[in-house]
């Protein structure tokens, strides 16, 4: 199964590294209402896991220490990616890989650069995905086919 | 309050135009997960009820049958606008309001047009709006502002 495990998250990194902005969706605290926000996906890597900059004291922050299932979407239409990330988030303090993910542009959000002790990291890594296909017309947007994969049970059958 | 109800409206429904795609979030079933799909708008009205076709065996609908609460996430990178729409969703299966909202262009979806006795149409009546200003330079978004609004509020004080 390695091989579709692979085509698979190759996949998913070819579509994110078109997108800049997604919605983070998380559950709010009394687990009844979801919340959602843009945020600037800093980088994907090779496995599929998304990092974000965020800010310590926010709102989310507090919502992902209580339940840290979250949810990308992606509805970009000038690229036609169309996808659902369920994941499973946490909160990265780690100095060295903020500032291995670091760069200049994220100045407008923390002009304190590096420095700012609000700064944090946000972790998703994701357990499915799903994806719909698009025709490449930009005059009609059909949703032709859903693709879903989920990470676990590949997980667990490459564990076998 | 009126008047500041109006505005609302006018900006929600001025920032949807430009959006043909969005990701509509419902509950799932166990009422633990969430689930999304993109769904093209097919149109939304000038108080921001928003309308779009589906069909009535789909999954979603079952969803939107238990539990009518639902979010339409929109992170529309070219035209920079981003909205977290909350509201309430209703399967409407009148023939004539389908006749009023078809066009053409439906047909990728429903081969068989107005015909199609799967073919419902699903509105989207909205309680709750937040959206983010950013900046109109292309290599920087800055969410620099969140706006929220609330349409329930509002009615409320306008029913005092």
């Amino acid at each position: 199964m390695k091989e579709v495990k692979n085509q698979h998250r190759v996949k998913l990194v070819e579509m994110v590294k078109d997108v800049r902005i997604c919605m983070l969706i998380t559950q709010e605290k009394n687990d009844v209402n979801l919340s959602g926000r843009p945020m600037a996906i800093n980088k994907i890597d090779e496995d599929g896991t998304m990092w974000f900059f965020t800010r310590a004291s926010s709102y989310k922050v507090e919502e992902i220490e209580e339940s840290k299932k979250v949810a990308i979407a992606i509805a970009n239409e000038n690229s036609q990616i169309y996808l659902m990330i369920h994941g499973t988030a946490t909160i990265v303090s780690d100095k060295n890989k903020m500032l291995d993910l670091w760069s200049s542009i994220l100045k407008t959000w923390f002009p304190l650069g590096l420095d700012d002790p609000d700064m944090t990291l946000l972790k998703v890594v994701p357990n499915e995905v799903e994806y719909w296909e698009s025709s490449s017309s930009k005059m009609v947007v059909l949703f032709n086919m859903l693709k879903a994969f989920a990470y676990e049970d590949e997980y667990a059958e490459g564990e076998l």
